[in-house]
């Protein structure tokens, strides 16, 4: 059903045939059919949704959309809707609610809703217990097979919450255990012979990328999370894993791309205002720190009114310089990333890095001289212009490896040590080194 | 254990130990332990891990560790490893082996592994058909929850693939049953009552990209792949998705990084030659493209010699102009790689990125303006340097936009339409803009 097909249903107020295509649909795209309605049509489709449908709706729409609905809604509405949500779907939504409004919905809904919300509202952001759900399956060692399938039959929740059991002694996680196991073996086997206690488990503190990162190295469904004293408060389950590491990437593209937003809006959704403010913050820094570059330039006045044709290789060094030292850093800074490299490497990566800094920059600086000699019959300039890259792009390599590496190590995120800032550097460094091997050999 | 331990119970020939200490990690742990031992100890170690564990570790070790261990394996021993193995990872590694051991190789496994592992040789590579596993369980509609549980326990392959059961009728997917729902229901329940029809899948053909999106957009844990005629030929599971999203990442940060790299392995077993293949191709393209800013610049050699000052800027202006098309690009590239923005959009993008930046491009331009007053009393030069700084924001976030969706509509990756080649194209604007300002207001 495309959008156009739902207004038209809506306008002939065909509302039986909407309810029944919509049942059929998977919420993530009944999310993306309600995205361009207006508040009243909205309400009047969304009402029609069955109740445990709507609140996986209701996550997977955006924050404008919710708002609509949420101004259209009774409390009772919005509260009854809440409690249909998995606790971590609903602190998602209240966090960007009005603090009155949060304490108004949480007045309404039932008790366990409450508790788990609350629980989950005091972690801080982008930690483990922020992205965490409150509901899993908790079993003990004595239970057998049968029982264990019976206790899950009761609670029955979300389906990617069931696929690990925990097995739980007095609040402490003592073991885990898969559905396969309940699936493949007899009912009268006891939990107890069957659970693993050799498990992968997370702090309610430890950030949300290394819990990402934790299941793209194991390939884990679920990893139970721990407070301070070894009991288990809740799991974080592979799909918000996903979305951590979807957002943690273009967090770190952006930032590469000298970006300070730091809202998860998307890019059309995002204001005209909002889009100039994550971007003129680098740009001011960056722009003024170029007119370093810049006043060095003057410095070398009667160079290049001596030889004009020195300024004209500026933009080719520099830009190579730039390009140098990017290839490096991204490289450094997406093996850091995804755990590839790690401070240890330091030695290791410099070296790298310096040898194919020399390989790189002799082939280019090869590739130009002989470009100018044979443009400008001038073994002077082609000596200049190639010793110049030479020594560029070995600066730039190293400025391109080191920086990232030394943000790491001072708990700075190695993002921002990219591209722009490195161009940046770079320039005024190639631009010294330039001038200054100009005037050596040009005798200025 | 760290690998200094392992080192030390070799040499002194506790073998009982390792046994036992392995037996309880993670494949991926074990494997990671085992980088850094040279052939005969790599060997020794491997042969004392369990067969089932053994055939996950080898999935998950380098292929230099890999080409070590079958270089002292016998044949029929490295055919035993493959048939324990599942069969895409059996694919990942015969990728890249000589063919003729390929060939010997599949001599030796048997039957079932073999057609396994040709049919899956055949599909093209990066396409849902090449990362998808052919273990799956097949169910029937007339089967009860109980049998279905028994054919679960008889074949009982990986736990990640039992979680969503195929129910199929002559090859032809039919629909889905998830574990949970046979969890849940009662024994004499028939799989036609709890099935779903509403499905996603995918086809062998289709881009691993795009598979790996749906799992993005779905939360989906498996998705069915079928061939042309509806036939269920294998299934994609969600860690192997997983797997595609981090290294179609990497692929994407690599090319916005003028990086040609099409080998997967890591940055430190990358050689040194095999490191500056990858970055020589852009860098020369780019160094060379550059010059043509470069020769521009020779033709106001007249205006610079008139006022040296003019060329100080030069460097300011086109990082600046640089900046914000990298900006613009990142954005749009990977908006467009987590479907978030489509070439529908086009029109909506221009208008915003060119709202963006007439905002930004006026603040720049005034906070310049007013240190160049300041700096220099020259009001003329104030005026050349920001209206420059407006046209070239203005133009390199058009330029910065319009590539990617370009390269998009041509089928081309947009992730090449990326900061270092977008930076050459705005170089070159930015210094035509600037002369061209330059000499009207100086009358030059």
């Amino acid at each position: 059903m495309t959008k156009k097909v739902l207004m038209t249903l809506l306008q002939n107020k065909k509302y039986k045939s909407i309810h029944e295509v919509l049942s059929v649909y998977n919420p993530v795209d009944v999310a993306d059919l309600l995205e361009t309605l207006d508040a009243q049509n909205l309400a009047v489709v969304f009402r029609m949704i069955e109740k445990e449908k709507a609140a996986e709706v209701f996550a997977y729409m955006d924050n404008d959309q919710r708002q609509k609905l949420i101004d259209v809604f009774s409390m009772e509405e919005t509260a009854a809707l809440l409690d249909a949500m998995s606790a971590d779907d609903a602190v998602d939504f209240l966090e960007d609610m009005p603090a009155n409004v949060v304490t108004r919905l949480l007045d309404q809904v039932d008790w366990a809703t409450r508790s788990a919300i609350n629980r989950l509202l005091q972690y801080p952001e982008d930690s483990a217990g922020s992205i965490m759900t409150v509901e899993f399956i908790e079993l003990h060692r004595e239970m057998t097979v049968r029982q264990a399938l019976d206790h899950i039959r009761k609670v029955g929740i979300d389906s990617e919450t069931v696929y690990t059991c925990y097995v739980v002694e007095r609040h402490k996680l003592e073991g885990i255990i898969t559905a396969k196991d309940l699936m493949i073996h007899d009912d009268t086997v006891k939990i107890a012979d069957l659970m693993s206690d050799q498990f992968l488990f997370v702090h309610t503190t430890d950030d949300q990328e290394f819990v990402a990162n934790q299941f793209r190295k194991y390939g884990l469904i679920a990893i139970p999370v721990v407070d301070s004293e070894g009991c288990i408060v809740g799991i974080v389950t592979f799909d918000d894993a996903m979305d951590v590491l979807t957002e943690e990437t273009t967090e770190d593209m952006h930032k590469m791309a000298a970006l300070t937003s730091a809202n998860e809006e998307s890019y059309l959704k995002t204001s005209v205002f909002q889009h100039a403010k994550s971007r003129i913050v680098w740009l001011m820094i960056l722009m003024f720190s170029a007119t370093i570059t810049g006043s060095i330039i003057t410095r070398y006045e009667d160079a290049f009114s001596a030889i004009p044709l020195l300024v004209s290789f500026i933009p080719m060094l520099m830009d190579t310089g730039g390009n140098c030292g990017s290839q490096s850093s991204t490289l450094i800074i997406r093996g850091l990333a995804v755990g590839e490299l790690h401070f240890s490497d330091t030695l290791k990566v410099i070296w790298k890095e310096f040898r194919v800094a020399a390989v790189v920059s002799v082939a280019l600086a090869v590739a130009n001289g002989i470009r100018i000699y044979v443009m400008y019959h001038d073994m002077q300039m082609a000596i200049v212009i190639a010793a110049s890259l030479v020594l560029t792009v070995i600066v730039a390599k190293m400025v391109g490896c080191l920086l990232p590496i030394a943000a790491k190590k001072c708990h700075l995120d190695p993002a921002i040590m990219a591209s722009p800032l490195i161009t940046t550097i770079v320039d005024t460094c190639s631009i010294v080194i330039y001038f200054r091997i100009a005037t050596v050999i040009f005798a200025l």
